[in-house]
């Protein structure tokens, strides 16, 4: 038997139950979980704001873990076989189909409509199909990285579901050496987009956000500038990022809040013929109004969606994570806490009050 | 003396005005009209829609003409001698300055300030500086080209400035071959797109407006379907489009209407991962409503504004209208009508009520 | 039992064999072979120029058949049911494993080291994998697209394989209105070459080869310029380019001939800044001298090679096939004969020699 | 008088020369000069390798000084007043006509034909257009950029010309986040493409010369990996290359040797579909065999030439510089030394013979 935390209906409490081992197939494998994550999208899942999710679940889609049984030969992302004892993770969206109309002709894989989640879209009635769990049951199919040497199961959690994503982003905003980069938001993604604007060669970077501790964190990670929000006067933070870019505004901005009016303010502060990227709205919360003449026509701007991550950008995220220089960036700070199973209701309630930055679940503690 | 029709201030008659020849300055040039367009700006000027608009003006930004005198040796474009006799056009845009920061860093010279337009931004007491006239002259500086053969003058006039304009939107749209293109909007500009977009190679291409008659001449030149409006049903054409497009929208979709919902119209009829231009917001008729979540981060998609042209739209034109299967085209049948000067103030109300598709003013009757 | 050409060893005389009729799988498709290509890879794979093919196998990489049967619910790749009596059509390139670096990481899914092709890389002792003969069996897998109205099976196999590899070159190539694009070769990839850049808007394009006849093809699609190359005079026809050209070169060139030294003129016959793909050289026909200095840097070219085709480029060739005005393209006059199953030898030397541009084999006559 | 030293003829010493002050134009600017760099392009000169250069002249074609005298309101390219004591730079890049084919259709200005190059295609019988000189007179219309807080003038001359070289050579390379980079070179551009690499996000970065020294210079700066070319054993740090990298390729390589052979071997060490770019080859050095089936079409690879630089690439090498996090690059010890202008003979044979990485000359000394 495995013990797992398990969301069992949305606003309940998540309880611990021991599930069933699971049943190697061919092809499968079996992890021993070191660390998941607890994220953002887990307090969406808590309060039932997505659709679709098969509760009772196992959350904690973003994960790493010791492999104890594999069913034949397995060969990882490289060709290298997967070995009983390697570190091994996975890509938490699974079963995209390569063979729909998005897959194959418009190359958009990120909505196929197939595409299943560890840890969202995956019942615990069906199996050890999420992280918050002793052990984590890989599907024939599912592809694993064996993690590099320089990177510890630690900097990789850290890292978290929030870098693939913000690698995504930046591969959209298309920053060159030098450009002025705006970050709006300093939660987990923001921060990660933050330190990648920095590795991309920006010349500046400048952080916006209503939080004065995040603004510091981000501080310390090197960036340019932080403007912190003042809910009485709303137009201040954009007319400083045209201070600090000659009143012309950012080359790149990207947005990480999920507030729809902060779309309208990126626009703003974005210089014309500049790119706008906006990765923070994985729910609904509203709409803004928008001017398409002074906002879109005349600005000759260029206004990028960027949904969901897709096997190349959790790939490149252990590459960025283990280069020799990269090492630099402590991304292990970015961790506020590790949690016990146990504790993940505790883990849970800080993310939502963003009493931590990042958190993430230790099922088996050393 | 030379013989033009002076916009003397907003919402006044057109007069005639007989004024001085042009002095002709080592490197300028003296042309004698052939023809000048008559386009929506006209009467955006005419209306006092435009700001910075030094009144009294000679409209016509857009024309083509028979070199009179040249002061010196001038080269063409394409460094050929400007010969007497020759029968040259320019773009109406001057003084791109070359030299600022928009030019030179970021590389979006239609955003320079310093940038002068023909027909628009100069006085008619500094001179001919518009195509509404006997004669134009073009300052030192100011780079023509040589029509080439295959491309007479009423061939030319009938591209218009609308046909630069629709090729930077179409090379913002970058259509691959085979895709399903949505056009909003069958004026001059919309036309134009919908045509170029037959000519990449558009597996399909569809056409929205709410005026049949306009419809009917996009359906002559080939489009595959056209789609009426209809105000009673707002959705309608939105999901006639989605239909057409096995549900998920176009590939590409490009706005030429200068309507603010449509732009929330095009981006609901364009497929999750692709691209949507808006082109048709040259002056500001106000705002929408959009979700940031529906509309941009979950569709994954890219909206880019398209400002202006620069010499390469208008270089590229004439080459298209030169080419042995583009002469297929029969743009020459965009012209409704070819007006006398004297009967400007009857073009600028038949191009204000939309009697005409596109009008052309000939100041030197053959 | 199905007829079907079966090629035992290079060099050999094909075969008409009788073979057992395919067992249906869940997911397998049975199809009444309507027409199949004889194409340049045949005439290679006669000769035994590529390697690793597992004689003896029915060739025939590009089909068009009808439905006979299907095991149980399929899908098109446009979510249709795929229907007994139904047109349809295939991608040869099979099992792309989407799985791999390649596919997953790089996105390269044409250099995937698990993909197999129909008519090249499966023996006809596995079964009916091959477009000559009277059957072909599509495994569980391969996805299908049926042949939309206004496109015919004979105006299908026009196109041929040559149409959707020209397709990817031009994607390549990113021709832009107004561009001038030299194509060279005219056969029939040079000739998709030729039509597709006239169908993305080019302003001139000219097309090189050796032979009159096929050039004479290429004139009377509409390409614009076509010249001859004179052994005797090797470098007049890159002259005679960039005479057309004001002596800058091409914007676009492409290369469809396989002989090594077109490469050197191709780039020479192009434009500093332009853009040179290479999709001619399958096969290994040798070496060129290039001088990095001259030829690369000092040009600031951009040289591409461009290898095999995905989905996409399939599927947009049918749409391409089908658009209103695309229609005005006569691809069906590219076909110079259909043969008979039993007159396939002929078909293959007809080929070989130069004797027809494109030739299809059509097993179950009417 | 200001004190120069003059090139009078190829392969003779520099002479230093009393000349002239500068006459101040309006728009014109008189510089004192504080450092200019002592480069490979240098040697180059002395041993008459580059083509049309109007000996005698000043060298120093990259400068920094101090502002002495303004003729009137001149602004740099942020709109700033270019005040005396001002310390500022120029790109050395002047005259690009920005009216000719090359600049406004095909956008590829740095092959435009009126392009004139201080320290390089002005006399010193002109004036004082050279950085090798106590003074620098800037002609009105040279654009200047005013050194930012954070950019010492030993800080900007240790970038020197090579870094904005590296900026446009990695801007065509496209590196992604997490890409492994593979550079051939390690001298001034090579070095800055190790750096810039790195800067860009990339996951590994390895470094091949035949030079250890140079070698522990670009390990030092972080990067991952470092390989001496054994010319013993040609191919063993393509293997190397191999080796490191699953046996794939790099994704991108780039090359900063001007060595032919080298763009073979680079070819050789990138993955299918990468990208290769040629920035090294400045001058004539030969040729060298390529396959076009191995080495282009089924390598499925892209090769890019860079040539020059633009002003783009020149400000954004100083927006770089200024970046907080950037600030612990240390580009100053990439300069070995700084010469007096009477030791000028010695800086360049230092130069010629490989004695120090980068030189300047400090020809006002403190």
């Amino acid at each position: 038997m495995a013990l797992a935390a398990v969301m069992t209906a949305p606003n309940y409490p998540v309880e611990l139950q021991q599930l069933p081992d699971p049943v190697l197939e061919k092809g499968g494998i079996i992890l021993e979980t070191i660390y998941s994550e607890v994220c953002g999208t887990d307090v969406h899942l808590l309060r039932g704001h997505l659709g679709g999710v098969p509760y009772p679940i196992i959350p904690g889609h973003f994960s790493v873990g010791r492999v104890v049984d594999v069913g034949g030969n397995v060969i990882d992302i490289d060709g290298q076989p997967v070995q009983t004892g390697s570190i091994v993770t996975f890509l938490d969206v699974n079963e995209t189909c390569n063979n729909c109309w998005y897959c194959l002709v418009a190359k958009t894989s990120t909505r196929c409509p197939q595409r299943k989640v560890y840890g969202v879209t995956y019942s615990s009635n069906e199996g050890l199909f999420g992280g918050w769990s002793e052990q984590i049951y890989l599907k024939p199919g599912v592809k694993v990285v064996t993690l590099p040497e320089g990177v510890t199961p630690k900097r990789f959690i850290a890292g978290g579901c929030a870098l693939p994503t913000a690698i995504h982003a930046v591969d959209r905003a298309q920053i060159q050496i030098g450009d002025i980069v705006a970050v709006q938001g300093s939660g987990p993604v923001g921060l990660s987009l933050a330190i990648l604007a920095l590795l991309s060669g920006a010349g500046r970077v400048i952080v916006i956000d209503k939080y004065q501790n995040r603004l510091a964190v981000a501080k310390s990670f090197g960036v340019d500038d932080t403007i912190a929000i003042d809910d009485r006067e709303p137009q201040q933070h954009v007319e400083r990022v045209l201070e600090l870019t000659n009143g012309r505004g950012a080359d790149v901005t990207i947005e990480a809040t999920g507030v729809p009016i902060a779309v309208k303010e990126g626009i703003a502060m974005t210089r014309d013929g500049g790119r706008y990227v906006v990765v923070g709205h994985y729910t609904n919360t509203g709409e803004i109004l928008l001017n398409p003449h002074l906002e879109i026509n005349l600005k000759h701007i260029d206004i990028r969606g960027t949904w969901g991550i897709d096997f190349s950008h959790f790939y490149r995220m252990l590459q960025l994570l283990k280069g020799n220089r990269q090492q630099e960036i402590a991304w292990e700070r970015t961790i506020s806490r590790f949690y016990r199973l146990d504790e993940i209701n505790q883990a849970l309630a800080d993310v939502e009050r963003g009493l931590v930055l990042k958190a993430a679940i230790q099922p088996n503690p050393a």
